[in-house]
């Protein structure tokens, strides 16, 4: 028999005749709720046929991070830490000593009350960016842009909205998969009701951290959205000599400087003083169910990780290499979209925007598969080429869009 | 004999030979007080000669709402929330089972610190609009416009300006009337020091909700103002085959769209698809004291809200009819003020910009008078009448300015 | 002996051999940590060589100074207090009677929280603006101005930067200096990773605040850097007759305005409406070691404040008269900097835009002496007669730029 010991007042428990779920709210506008820190342990769950794990929330203070939130998942296998008041996006997560992430000059988790994403004629998202994935959308991304002179800035909102309702979840049933559920509001007036229940979930044992995500237009009227899941890995993964792969239908440079990128997009330097950022649009191949995956592994191919999602859902993928210097930020973002990164008008031109109709939902699925042995990378690879089946590569050697 | 008893270390009390007043100081940046939460009842107070009241402050939590205040106040005849953070502005009126006030898509109590209102070209004030009554103002209102190349967004600061000092006050003498008051500064170095004082009442047996305002100039310089209070009904009082009634000395399309709307400004569609906003310029005639009154009725006429106004203060009234669809914002408005909604530079143009000399105090007062009876509506349908005594109503038929 | 006792838990001790070193750290991101309130005395810490100070940290609450943050240290002599959450900057001075600081329309503290810096075209700062010194810089300084169609607003950023990490430390050794530092991090991604540890400090027994800035790179790349130590003084120390004086190598007048001000520029008129600001350019003569002085003192010549300054760190002088009436904002600067006022393209196209390499560091040191009495006035006007040593102040008669 189980034994559940929770902290006082702060757990919701769903009964149901077979099903034993455990839901924790940690933050509700609904019933005012904003607890500033809070934690669970498989242990106090009475949960002994699992390995153990930890949910822990925390609030961050100090800087521009006043005010800021954190949840940690900790399992055996791996910690993931996302961020509830920046677009419940993932910070980072870590399994051994290696850390899945990368090192921005940007330090701080920063509250959105510091952020004005107009500034530098809409480049302030760029005043917060640190996280391994951010959401850039939904209302719009890429890009700054114009639309009848209403500045779009740069990726959005989304990963600049503090989340309106928080759940912690915990299957009660083995493997006891751990779900972080938030919900993120674009409400404005007139423009926008899109709101978005992001879930991310990982499940003890399992090396995988899991994104499901669902779009909801609560407009009666059509509404446009875009997104791109910015996910983003620096050292020790990204080194001199560490290869991207995908099955790829067609490449293309994202602007001019990336021309010279494309013989050897698939390798990377290491970390190069003046290379900034070469942009290349993918359209990548897709297995039978439109699901397919690109892997960033280091150079002796032991560790990677496989970022895996359904182009049905996201049909294009942007790979930023921004191997510049380790102090600039040397990064590498894989970045499954329904757009590029060009500004949201040009995206539309080219049949990008997508359009969700009145109560409308859409799904957006993404795992990440840290990958720790060779033989791990190994099998990634030869997915890929199952998933390509010889099929050719489009090489378009010219920009499809000038910004 | 009264009895108080008061919550410790939460009241000020001014006592003087004859009055006993009670002040309850709930913010205050001289004294460096916010109290989290707080609340007083008739009983706590001793006031056994009046209706039981309570009135109560607590702080939000969750999403963008963390950190914004609500202040309520209840009486046997209504429940008013209104919002220090936000302009003192009015959230909601509630009398038995009708909302005063309608519902957004923003449906959040936005800290202004999560508000930029530069953002889309000026209309940033459009992510935390979702209030009965909001202050648009003082320095500017109205669409967004420029002079000398300065942005001026959508309706102005004092709406996402948080109280500097919040004062709940209770008349010792019956009937006991309750006060909320608030300072609201719009001060900026070189610009503005616009200081209003706000004041919002509530007698226990009436269905009254009052607004005074005191708008002082501190400032050593004639300074411009603006103000329209922005005054927003939704359904259910709002319905197809509602209708507003005023007495009307001129009225006018505020742009071409709303010609087609002449004929029968005066009753409401349901909620309809694509019908977006309709908007007329009135000038209210008034009775010899110079106050007027609207009125939004229901089709039944049992059920409506009288809006009285001075019109020495208030001289003109748009009428917002934004009767899209539930989701989109069912609500019309009924805004007396001192200008339009035209952008700052057409309203000094046409001359609506008003001026108040150094030192100078200008004050606005309203009446929210619920109506729960169709005798009740009758009356005021009878005191329009008499207000409007057979003079015409001149209509003209093209907008008075092109935005 | 000494006896030391500290609050517990809010006290970081570092031991070594010899130096017995008190460091009491209240903010630090690196450790989560933000100390609402906090307080140590001279008698806490045992240290009974000196004359008694306290050194005290609050947080504020109302209005827009909602959760901002002040330190105040207090010895016989004086009392200064700074704001973390504003960059670090002085508040004011106290000494007896006489307050150094001055009297802005803006009477709260405000929290960068609310501030949008690109409001009115650039001029968001004004709506925070009432220290008696600033930091106007690190990215860039002065008037608005665009580069790459990017606004940089009035004097950039620093000063509306909430510290990242906040040490107060209490010299061992008499006479026990106190210094509290604060890091602020002006970091973008891509844009800049400027960090300044600012510190201040005040010996028990002197009448002087000293500042010791280090504004460190931490890009791979060179970096622009501009800094204007924004020092202002109002009323009683400025008046009708009171003077500033300076060993003055050139002056030029800012713009047409000042052009009329260059014949008696060292003499304040009173309040005076419609005066508005006149600026002027100075370069000051400084010793052999680079340093030189400048001061304001009062009609009578008995009270007064120096502000030194090392001319190979902070070349110009910026003289900011903003005699205009009292309520308006009665004030001058004397703002030693690497910059004028103009905004950053012009100063650029005149050489005074300086470049930091990467980890490359730059000292900023000043101090202000409080004058509080003629002798004291008469020793620094001896000192600036000495610095000058008979040399001629150049007169440009016609403004270097046009904004």
């Amino acid at each position: 028999m189980k034994k559940a010991i929770f902290p006082v007042g702060i757990s919701v428990l769903l009964f149901s005749t077979s099903v034993f779920a455990k839901d924790f709210v940690l933050t509700d506008v609904a019933t005012n709720l904003e607890l500033a820190s809070w934690q669970i342990t498989s242990e106090e769950l009475g949960l002994t046929d699992t390995s153990a794990f930890t949910v822990t929330k925390k609030t961050l203070h100090g800087g521009r991070q006043e005010g800021s939130t954190l949840i940690t998942v900790e399992t055996k296998d791996l910690q993931v830490s996302l961020i509830p008041t920046r677009g419940m996006d993932i910070f980072a997560i870590k399994s051994g000593d290696l850390r899945y992430g990368w090192t921005s000059p940007v330090d701080e988790i920063v509250n959105p009350a510091y952020i004005a994403l107009d500034m530098r004629n809409g480049l302030g998202w760029l005043d917060g960016f640190n996280e391994m994935m951010v959401r850039c959308g939904f209302e719009w991304t890429g890009h700054p842009g114009r639309e009848k002179d209403r500045l779009m800035s740069l990726h959005g909102r989304a990963g600049n909205t503090p989340a309106s309702k928080v759940v912690v979840s915990v299957d009660d049933a083995p493997p006891h998969t751990i779900h972080v559920r938030g919900l993120l509001k674009e409400n404005t007036f007139k423009f926008s009701a899109l709101e978005t229940w992001t879930d991310m979930s990982v499940t003890p044992g399992v090396k995988t951290v899991k994104i499901h995500d669902e779009l909801t237009n609560n407009s009666d009227y059509d509404r446009d959205y875009q997104i791109i899941y910015h996910s983003n890995f620096g050292a020790p993964l990204l080194e001199e000599g560490a290869t991207v792969a995908a099955p790829v239908k067609e490449i293309s440079p994202f602007n001019d400087y990336a021309k010279k990128g494309l013989t050897d997009w698939r390798t990377y330097p290491g970390p190069t003083r003046g290379y900034d950022e070469m942009v290349f649009n993918l359209v990548p191949y897709a297995d039978k169910d439109g699901r397919t995956v690109a892997m960033l592994r280091d150079k002796a191919a032991d560790r990677g990780i496989a970022v895996r999602f359904d182009t049905r859902q996201l049909p294009v993928l942007t790979l930023w290499k921004n191997t510049d210097t380790l102090k600039q930020g040397y990064v590498t973002g894989i970045e499954p979209g329904t757009s590029y990164a060009y500004p949201r008008q040009i995206e539309r031109t080219q049949g990008r925007v997508r359009t969700l109709a009145p109560n409308g939902t859409q799904s957006f699925d993404l795992e990440y598969q840290l990958l720790t042995s060779p033989g791990e990378i190994d099998a990634v690879e030869r997915e890929i080429l199952s998933i390509a089946s010889g099929r050719p590569t489009k090489i378009i050697r010219q920009p499809i869009a000038k910004e």
